[in-house]
């Protein structure tokens, strides 16, 4: 049976700190259909893809703080989200701030079958950024403050006849998500990603945000043979450049296609899970030639951990 | 102090299957005075840099598959090397087949020093290829046949004012290669390589050959924040094409020398230890940001061994 189906990955442009959740659905629906007239049968949103990137402020904990999350998925604001995706039978990916009904703020996203019923959910576990405000800053990067790391690992779904998997912006630097699932059977990876161009601790980097972006998901594509959906929110949001340059990455680490905005873009690509086989039937046979006993530093736990851990 | 120097990647065109290990020295030697001319304090010579890719063949284990490795280092063959390498003070970095005492047969590299001692030995950890004649392939890859899994792990060490460590062709592909030699300290790692445009199971992606080798170290140095010079033996070799491409890479993935023929060629340039930091204490600050205890699964042993081991 063929796997094969199009993939579409909507690039979000910004979203005002004081534009309402509504507003930021009407768009996600306004792509979701533009999505389906090209045949899409996934379409994938980007983190936090439901506000402003609020973690760029200080705000203490509190309401102040929590308005920011969800406290159940759906709800009223992305309830027509849901809606379109069962009436107009497509899949789509959607991250968000979730605060849990015992009180724990994580990063999420969600995947979401078809029929508007979630499939599986992922918590970011590298979160980027500091805890403490830091006021030599041009803006804060407080996620390590405001979410508490991931606690589901990085699970795997069937959808779509194959296997999909998650990860969130700072996760895709990372090999250790990928192989993690590579190692689950992911064919497919969602991801979606905030990245500020400026980097306060190294700003002569800047100029390198776009080739890390592409580096670090054609590697994590190619070193496991999945394909790949990276989707940003861009653009000038709030004073804070953020890179566009959504890709979509087939499981030879080949871009197979690129947005070219920094805007509300919706870019698609056809997407064979079969062609996952290729590289992993060879090159990364993992059973063939992986050699985990080698590897053993590598989930050796750290030296030292943060005083406030 | 300043840890600026300038390493030198001596390419290596093809080697005839006839041609003697004296000649191989001459024109490494001819090499390392060329990158010694131009500044070098390093140069790295490939994989199995004396003789031809023997693995290519199908060989019977005993004197007619031993005669391709080295009993000691140095010996006769790789003296002159060594002599030169004392006289120009200059390290250099060489890959070899190693047959120890013992009887076990490696895939090795090692690092020496300015004054022609060695510093360092590495054995090759990822072997490619498969085990039995396949009659089938226009040539054969039997680098799992030939040699044993290293056994020393990847190690780094002190040389230069730094930590320096390697790894050797298949295992460039391999992010638990660089992961283990980032979390040792790595801050430069040389890599030689004999990499056939003609991977037989998937020649669908033979012309990807150059875009993975690049994929492959650019990712490893950047996401560990270490310099890499990753070098080919090169060119049209008893009737297989090897890859060339030989590369310098910078901590932060970018490439900074690239070779541009097949054939012997020597690229250089200048690195500095100290910029590794730029991207450890940042990014890729690994006590700041790694979740070892997500990592399970790629330390997990695996489920099936090859019956033969």
């Amino acid at each position: 049976m063929s796997r094969k189906f199009t993939v579409a990955a909507a690039q979000l442009g910004p979203i005002a700190r004081d534009e309402p959740r509504s507003s930021a659905v009407a768009r996600l629906c306004a792509m979701m259909k533009d999505a389906k007239a090209r045949g899409a049968s996934l379409v994938v949103f980007p983190e936090l893809a439901l506000t402003t990137f609020f973690p760029r402020w200080f705000i203490e904990a509190g309401p102040e703080l929590d308005r920011w999350f969800e406290t159940e998925m759906p709800n009223d604001a992305t309830a027509p989200l849901f809606d379109l995706a069962r009436e107009l039978q497509i899949g789509f990916h959607l991250g968000y701030a979730e605060l849990t009904p015992d009180g724990h703020h994580y990063n999420t996203a969600i995947l979401v079958g078809p029929d508007g019923e979630i499939v599986g959910k992922y918590r970011k576990i590298h979160l980027p950024g500091h805890w403490e405000n830091e006021e030599w800053r041009p803006f804060q990067h407080l996620e390590k403050r405001y979410f508490e790391k991931g606690d589901l690992g990085w699970p795997v779904f069937d959808m779509l006849g194959g296997k999909l998997g998650m990860c969130i912006c700072n996760d895709r630097r990372w090999p250790e998500t990928w192989r993690v699932l590579g190692l689950g059977g992911a064919e497919l990876v969602c991801l979606g990603y905030n990245t500020p161009i400026h980097f306060a601790p190294a700003p002569e980097h800047d100029h390198l945000q776009y080739f890390h972006n592409e580096l670090s998901v054609m590697a994590g594509c190619y070193q496991n043979g999945t394909w790949g959906v990276a989707v940003a929110k861009a653009g000038l949001e709030e004073g804070s450049v953020l890179i566009g340059g959504s890709l979509i990455v087939a499981p030879t680490g080949e871009i197979v296609a690129r947005a070219s905005t920094s805007g509300d873009e919706v870019i698609c690509a056809e997407v064979d899970l079969d062609r996952c086989a290729e590289i992993r039937a060879n090159v990364f046979n993992f059973e063939e030639h992986r050699e985990p006993q080698d590897y053993l530093p590598i989930t050796a736990p750290k030296t030292k951990r943060r005083a406030a851990e």
